[in-house]
């Protein structure tokens, strides 16, 4: 089958008209720093076994977008990474002693396995606490918050983290659990389960590079979510559908 | 730093007084063939080069957890497939020619070079197209519509795709677009963009295993989104963010 694949005709804006306009014919009102050269922020990313994967994808999603960032997931180990199911594996492309500093630091969650493992992982810990002694934005979505919180950074700090870990969060690091999608505490900001990170992330670019470039990468991973169902809070669900929810996560659990 | 890391403690439903509630002191209904070692729904998710990840991760996270289902990332070599923006790579389990049916095909789309790349490439169109022979869903996110239209699936077949794509796909392939998050067109459904791909993974779970195990799917990954913006529509956003959500795509490309 032969298909038309010149490169600006795949894809293109659509005009209130409908009619489309390729990117190449319009005149773009690019953000400062964009394109320039100028150096962005540096995104690392920690992966560790057992981590959830969209916990790291959702933000990476956004974040590598901002203009100028750079990128870099980071794990004990440069190599594929398993997650929580055991059924994907993601590439860590640098080792913890590799990456020093990072303006923006993304700490995913995992299920029991992974962040009980990562909770009393020494390097892990201590490479979170020193990393965040540098960076601009330091980040948790989901349980990655209790990984935070192993590194000593959420003691009497508001937060959030997955529904069912909120309140191991408050009596096990002294966190002041914070209803929220996400909840910034000075340059911490951890953000609810899972999906969260997406929100999260979408609020980071505003902070990294203006509202309008955030906008534009909501649409540019076109955000505009209508689930089917609304059951995503454990307010929401109810204790039946909580306690289904978490009987499916440990029965997906390798 | 000593913590408790029972497994019990870290994860467990909040009723709604607040009292935390361990996950193996309540009574489960579990939804019939969970834990019964029926066999499940078999998901294969493709992957090539320059695929975008979260295309790929959002519905992974919510079809894994599905009671039975087995996942399996495929690609034409089994090894790690690099991303849309070259910074993340993902690790696809199975090559091509070892998967040669699945109950549920999901096909994520890319930018501009993974997705003309994967039309063009014949190996994997082939694939796609004979998979689909005995699919129970057939399914795509994002530009993956346009993989699905390459095979020949959409010709006459209400659909949708990314936003920027929409008219490439009715002139190109010969599909009706459709608007919708997704849209269901007999075994066939196409997400919207990149994220619609988890509202879609709602949908489909609800048709694998009822409403109830979605809903609790969709608790699982606390999906209740709350973008700080409302742009994730190209109707929403307007021309100006439409073409300002290009550049970044573009200039997040490798």
């Amino acid at each position: 089958m032969s298909v038309d694949v010149g490169r600006r005709a795949v894809l293109r804006a659509a005009t209130a008209g409908g009619v489309g306009v390729g990117l190449a014919s319009a005149s773009l009102a690019v953000p400062a720093g964009a394109g320039s050269g100028r150096r962005g922020p540096r995104v690392a990313i920690l992966l560790y076994d057992g981590f959830t994967a969209l916990d790291a994808v959702g933000p990476y999603e956004v974040l590598c977008r901002v203009p100028d960032a750079s990128v870099v997931t980071v794990a004990k180990r440069v190599g594929p990474v398993r997650t929580d199911t055991g059924v994907l594996g993601l590439v860590a492309d640098r080792a913890l002693h590799q990456v020093r500093e990072a303006d923006v630091l993304l700490v995913p969650g995992a299920g029991n396995r992974g962040v009980i493992a990562a909770m009393q992982d020494e390097e892990t810990v201590d490479w979170v606490r020193r990393l965040h002694e540098g960076t601009r934005w330091t980040t948790s979505v989901c349980t990655g918050a209790l990984i935070l919180g192993a590194a000593g950074l959420l003691r009497g700090v508001p937060a959030t983290t997955y529904w069912a870990s909120r309140s191991y969060m408050e009596t096990t690091f002294g966190a002041v659990y914070t209803p929220g999608r996400f909840v910034e505490s000075g340059k911490i900001i951890t953000a609810a389960g899972v999906s969260a990170g997406i929100d999260m992330a979408l609020h980071l670019a505003s902070k990294l590079s203006g509202d309008r470039v955030a906008q534009a990468l909501q649409l540019a991973v076109e955000y505009d979510p209508q689930p089917p169902f609304d059951t995503g809070s454990p307010e929401k669900a109810g204790p039946e559908l909580q306690q289904l929810a978490l009987q499916l996560l440990e029965d997906a659990a390798r």
